[in-house]
């Protein structure tokens, strides 16, 4: 198969049925995403067959246990898959919103009208549930999808691709409105990030690599997700109890997400009457902890963190803590290292919080809340497919409504312009 | 000199600007903006002698005279830069504004604060007066700014650059928030656009071929605003004075502008009512019209249209007319041949409006108004740096907030994460 053409092809359907799907009821897409959950629900044995191939290949491959976990789809994972389908299809369809409607000077009549973008493709590593999540948002948003899944979950990934197209058949929406590369030639990820005349836009999901390497060598434009090297301030006029519960919070809640906090930052002045407790704890819940001399002079315990830990993001039990001299100093650290994700300030003082939360320049900046708030479901999206952190066409936790743009609209009475 | 150094080191002082104009008060925005109005006004006989150096290189390589003229700065351009600057001075603040501020099931307050993109790089050719508007917006918007113009305008640009410079001391900025590139070396175009630890976004205005060649070459992500081939369709429920008035009108207000129509599509049942009387109109403003041949048999003075005509952008006096079967017909011709900035429909019927409302995919989309409207200063943006067909982060008409991001601010009162 010449894999240029094979996804030529793919992105030449995918247009089509984007004009299609575009200007479909809601009341379609909804049925769709149903049908979808009863498919997947109705082949349990089919997808559990198709992904024991896949995780056998991993085993022979000789992946590591946690990489063949994220693979296994079992009846939990089915299960989550079905309700995630019937969430997403209970929430507003956000294409034909129109906002900001007004008459104008001239008479016109003014507003925009939220629209999708078009064709989405897709490019994610090893969990197949990505495949229903990423199909479903787009589905419901009104675009195109093109999914390209790792080569690791082939199998699993065209199971579920089978059950996706029955789901849209007796939706009766065009087969291509969401389809799945199906070869796992590496030469079909450089061909969809270059199609520009087919593809709207990239959303890439996975490791820091990935990402990477697709942002580097795509024409079409890309929605990144990179790291979360996320921060805590603690004040020196923090309420001590709320800077303990946060901190704690937001390093242990889990350690593997984007939204985990990786350094601890503390104002000196504060700094002995806070860090002996909050450390206790950490300790207790088995947290390694480094810190800088200042750190260690008041909690001697902690090992010794160098320059590379404040910009690591562990996705682990460690955690990095330094002390800064004040809201300024802890300002410069986290926009010189923060993967401007999610960062918080712990305080009580008023022009201390509204600087904080204007001086910070990430997706998320919190003022006495946990970082593990950061989440699209936690903030009434309903559901996300990435959390972005770009600054351009959309940032922070992506929900239905970054998968859109607005178009004008213009209703006159004849008017012309002078 | 070494030009990649030399945009590299601009780079760096943008970006460290960037992070001090993002926090700059709006008065001292506003008062930057002042400044240079004044300073252009206090400095005419220097911009005027700067300028005729230009002009007199641009006739000794003979360029064309409208290429000239475009070129020229006399009082008059100097009183509309004046004018522009403090019309923008007016405009409210976009950054720090904050939208959808509600209380969470978990007791979060959750909202979105508009923020500056970071580091803008304008590029655009021939008119100097784009220097003043382009620094001027991205100011506003708490944005740092590369400009980089046309070499045949380089000694009016160095010489509006001064004015800038003048002002950014007065208002105690910092002077690299506005650089504008002092070298015509095309490299440093090249390096400008694949600088993406400085750089957050290109805005190119320009030719179709510039703006192309940049888009192709440019990892930062661009905002393009590409060629205007804008439709009229004319149902065959239409008024006819209004269909008359608007046809007229968004042909023959200015024909060198991207929102001026292109073509005109006729349903057939109305061609013969409406035509005549509006081809009689056209020819009498010297409009060379061009038609299929259907159109040709209601108007046989029309010369004929070839498939070419249905993707050209005239920005001349001359339009093309086609008649078509139905609204399905004129929507699919404009969703082909639309480069998908302005289209318009006439009629006085519901359900059609509604149709071409939501299924016609451009940047505006009008009912029963002329496509001159699409501009930012009628739509009430204040000022305009472009009209983006893009689809990602903004499309239409461009102001201070499509210079903008959101970040979303969390405020809480100790709250964890369950």
């Amino acid at each position: 198969m010449n894999v240029d053409q094979y996804m030529q092809e793919l992105g030449e359907k995918a247009r089509v049925a984007s004009r299609f799907i575009a200007r479909a009821d809601s009341s379609a897409k909804n049925l769709a995403l149903h049908k979808m959950a009863q498919a997947l629900s109705d082949n349990r044995a089919q997808l559990k067959a198709a992904n024991l191939k896949d995780i056998d290949n991993a085993i022979n491959k000789g992946l590591s246990a946690p990489m063949v976990d994220r693979l296994r789809i079992d009846d939990s994972t089915i299960d989550k898959m079905v309700t995630s389908l019937e969430q997403v299809a209970s929430l507003a369809d956000p294409v034909g919103s129109i906002d900001d409607m007004r008459y104008l000077d001239s008479g016109i009549q003014l507003g925009k009208m939220r629209v999708p973008l078009g064709v989405i493709g897709i490019i994610y590593e090893s969990r197949p549930n990505v495949t229903i999540e990423a199909a479903s948002l787009c589905l419901k948003s009104g675009n195109a999808t093109i999914l390209r899944g790792g080569s690791e979950a082939i199998h699993s990934n065209n199971a579920i691709a089978k059950c996706i197209a029955i789901a849209l058949e007796q939706a009766q929406l065009p087969a291509d409105v969401v389809q799945v590369v199906t070869t796992t030639d590496r030469a079909a990820v450089g061909k969809l990030i270059t199609m520009t005349e087919s593809v709207d836009i990239i959303i890439p999901r996975g490791g820091k690599g990935l990402i990477e390497r697709i942002s580097q060598d795509a024409k079409v434009p890309v929605i990144k997700h990179l790291d979360g090297i996320c921060h805590v301030y603690i004040d020196d006029q923090a309420d001590i109890q709320k800077a303990i519960d946060i901190s704690i919070n937001a390093k242990t809640r889990r350690y593997g997400v984007c939204n985990a906090m990786e350094t601890l930052l503390v104002h000196a002045d504060i700094a002995a009457q806070v860090l002996p407790e909050l450390c206790a704890q950490f300790t207790e819940k088995e947290v390694e902890l480094r810190g800088c001399e200042l750190a260690r002079a008041v909690v001697p315990s902690m090992l010794e963190a160098t320059e590379k830990d404040w910009s690591t993001e562990y996705l682990a039990g460690i955690l990095s803590i330094k002390i800064v001299a004040d809201l300024t100093a802890a300002i410069e650290h986290i926009n010189r290292y923060s993967s401007a994700h999610t960062d918080a300030i712990v305080t009580e003082n008023y022009a201390k919080s509204r600087i904080f939360l204007r001086e910070v320049d990430s997706s998320s900046v919190m003022v006495n809340a946990s970082t593990g708030f950061a989440d699209g479901f936690e903030y009434g999206l309903g559901a996300e497919i990435g959390i972005s952190t770009d600054k351009i066409h959309v940032r922070g936790p992506v929900g239905l409504e970054g998968l859109t743009s607005q178009k004008f609209i213009v209703l006159g009475d004849g008017e012309v312009r002078r």
